[in-house]
């Protein structure tokens, strides 16, 4: 295992900027994933690990682990506790970070045509709703989800966290053109939109039955009309009072439940 | 209008300490509430406005809404806007900052014994988790929610700005004892604890007729023993995959949307 002794390594800079640049992120089709449990799901989940970086004390103490990952990549590293701290995201690293090759698929619609269930964010910005929508949809077992391209980058370090490692277990599908593919799924299926309006379809009456894709929009917009003009429905969740809209990670977690029960 | 042009303003220095300490808001029985829609939920609701402080930018553009304010609360303060983003705990201050009373109430049982619904969080520590359900309570039409004492403070900037002003409208209680409290609610309802054992009862098969109440809890331990033993019932949200559990957002959304739908 090669050491690592200098922060200015150009690995340590590399792993920096991963953790940094959605763009690079993309470039390079890798991301990062820090510490034991999200490590540990990158393993169990068989996705591609391109190197592994270990600080001193974690090695000290996790010998079995470091030997698991070296059997499945050669490009592994051991940094000096003061240099895993520097690259480290978080307040309190756990001294065990990957780099990992980006998990979106191209959605595979025989998969889906006949009872499957498909959740589709539109720009969804904040990292924590998107964690969290990821983490709800794997619990409640959604059979894809669709993110469009300006949503929140799914391989941020705070929504790999969030979603407890369901951006490992979960089928994702990054999208240019939610419409188109909504116009594609239409052929077999049927499409919701949620929207905050009272004219639409009540959640309480959708039956969600045969293939069904759900779509949720924007914390500040909702969803583009394009998109809600490609859907065969348009669905609201009933709210009392003077609540104007429920976050959209609430909103999600209602419809998936909904659609999954 | 007093002006106030220095930061070592007592005013200015009360207002930082009640923005970062919840025992200083706790001791005063005061809070903070910042912009324009939070500081107008709170007019609207009827709040007890104890003081208003304003920039100079603000006021020059808002004057009706300075009125509306002074006609509430004769302590009104203009601030340079160097001052004001001084004090401010958000990034980009819109300029209007109100101390308000404290809002939490003593918990009306004659109001919900008939077929109240009533949300109870033990231990909720994150302020986005704590923001989000109380948004989702209020949209969802819950009667009341009850909070233990060592919940993430209700009053944290944070937390008021993530429920919408829901703060504002819904009926809250804090409680030093909620097994006690849950004792007494087993007089004339059902209790349920929301815990990841599926010997519970299904959240499918929960009917919620009549009173009830349903506790989440921390996001690492769930609720304690002593609380689940005070409920009549445990339910769980059945799950798939190797996903361990949802957040407890996502568990308080479901829950609420079978509990009022």
């Amino acid at each position: 295992m090669e050491q690592i002794s200098s922060k200015e390594n150009k690995r340590i800079k590399t792993i920096k900027k991963l953790l940094s640049s959605a763009s690079f992120r993309r470039k390079e089709g890798v991301f990062v994933a820090e510490g034991l449990r999200l490590c540990g799901d990158a393993i169990k989940s068989g996705a591609e690990i391109v190197s592994a970086f270990f600080s001193e004390s974690f090695y000290a103490k996790n010998a079995s682990f470091v030997q698991d990952t070296a059997s499945i990549t050669d490009q592994t590293f051991l940094l000096k506790d003061n240099i895993f701290s520097a690259v480290s995201d978080t307040k309190t690293p756990q001294g065990v970070l990957f780099i990992i090759k980006t998990l979106d698929k191209t959605i595979d619609f025989d998969k889906i045509k006949n009872n499957g269930k498909v959740l589709a964010l539109e720009t969804v910005q904040d990292p924590v709703n998107l964690g969290t929508i990821l983490r709800t949809a794997e619990a409640l077992g959604v059979d894809a989800v669709v993110l469009t391209r300006d949503c929140c980058d799914i391989y941020a370090p705070k929504v790999a966290r969030g979603s407890m490692g369901a951006v490992f277990r979960l089928s994702f599908h990054i999208t240019d053109d939610l419409p188109g593919l909504i116009g594609r799924f239409n052929a077999f299926g049927t499409t919701y939109a949620a929207v905050l309006d009272e004219n639409s379809v009540s959640l309480n009456d959708c039956s969600f039955e045969g293939a069904v894709l759900a779509v949720v929009g924007n914390e500040g917009n909702g969803i583009t009309p394009k998109t809600i003009e490609a859907c065969t429905h348009r669905l609201y969740i009933p709210m009392r009072g003077d609540a104007e809209s429920l976050n959209v990670s609430a909103a999600a977690s209602i419809i998936l439940w909904e659609m999954k029960k």
